[in-house]
């Protein structure tokens, strides 16, 4: 009888084993030899499952976005009653490098460079529509004018989606590169003004009635 | 006599020497040796201007700083007569990797890592000042409303540059890292969309009248 084997479960391993190389020593210490070492896998039990480092790499952002999706479903199901702005940051938090486990996270995606995403372009571009998706949602719940007729609001939730995707790079950003300059704590406050600012605006927008 | 030599013109040679094995390799190319070699030199002479890579490194961003400036300087003694935001929007993008020269310059920016940053806290401080002052005339260009107070034009020339700087190192994290889903002309319009839509924001934010 073959032996039974759960690839699922060795997959899972290996994902913990590679967090702890990034999280020990950076993305750039991610190779085939350090999280085989890492897991107490031989080089070649490893490359049964990954043969490069770029395919360890595109498996790390793949659980990335998995953990993240995650966050943001668990934190929809929770649900509350605090304001939308209060909300909205709430969801808008779980992609920012607010801690530990997210700068891990952005530092992953980063070190997957140019020419790593033009050559995994299909899963790049699924995860550019999942954030932008995400950002929608936020838009859309900002929208509070309910008098306005449909296409107007999807032209401001687009538009507004859009900034929504830029604003929170920006923050991420100079979170992760000008860490004394914008700590978590006064990242926290200006997302919250931003998207309070932004909800005014779709009330500005509104139709003359 | 001593043999006369012109240290700023031998500063400017590394420099230019150090931008080519940026443009060529990348910044984790730039080292002692290899920006010696690339100038014609031997790394003692080099050595005899900049003792670590740590020092070239602040002096590579510290001429990132100063071209920018100068850019952004001429371009304001140019003038011109076009519409408010498309002239902010010019301003704004000396700083954004839209070709190959301010890509190179971002890929310096970013090579000096947190380490390094906390390392050369003042000249990092500084930077930053300099940018969010940019970011304030621009906001201040903005703001259309004759009308209001001066502390009301303050808060909100505040909170916009806090705002402009965040979207605006976010479209650059964007230009660079997802050049497929943001190529330079979309950024371009985006910025411009987004200057259009915060003027008009000042002008809703007048006080009554």
């Amino acid at each position: 009888m073959p032996k039974i084997v759960d690839h699922g479960r060795r997959r899972r391993e290996l994902a913990e084993a590679l967090w702890r190389v990034v999280a020990r020593a950076g993305p750039s210490a991610v190779s085939i030899r350090t999280v085989a070492t890492e897991a107490g896998w031989s080089a070649g039990a490893l490359r049964h499952y990954f043969q490069t480092r770029d395919e360890l790499l595109e498996f790390a952002i793949e659980l990335t976005e998995e953990r993240i999706t995650r966050r943001v479903q668990e934190r929809a199901r929770v649900g509350g009653d605090e304001p939308v702005p209060e909300r909205a940051a709430a969801f808008v938090e779980e992609l920012l490098p607010l801690d530990e486990r997210r700068r891990a996270e952005f530092r992953i995606w980063q070190a997957a460079g140019e020419d790593f995403r033009q050559a995994h372009d299909e899963g790049d571009r699924r995860r550019w529509a999942t954030q932008r998706e995400l950002y929608r949602s936020v838009a859309l719940a900002l929208y509070d004018d309910c008098s306005s007729d449909t296409a107007r609001r999807e032209q401001w939730v687009a538009t507004w989606a859009e900034y929504l995707h830029v604003f929170c790079d920006g923050l991420a950003t100079q979170l992760m590169f000008a860490p004394a300059r914008m700590p978590p704590g006064e990242a926290r406050d200006l997302l919250r003004r931003f998207l309070a600012d932004v909800g005014r605006r779709a009330g500005a927008a509104a139709p003359e009635r």
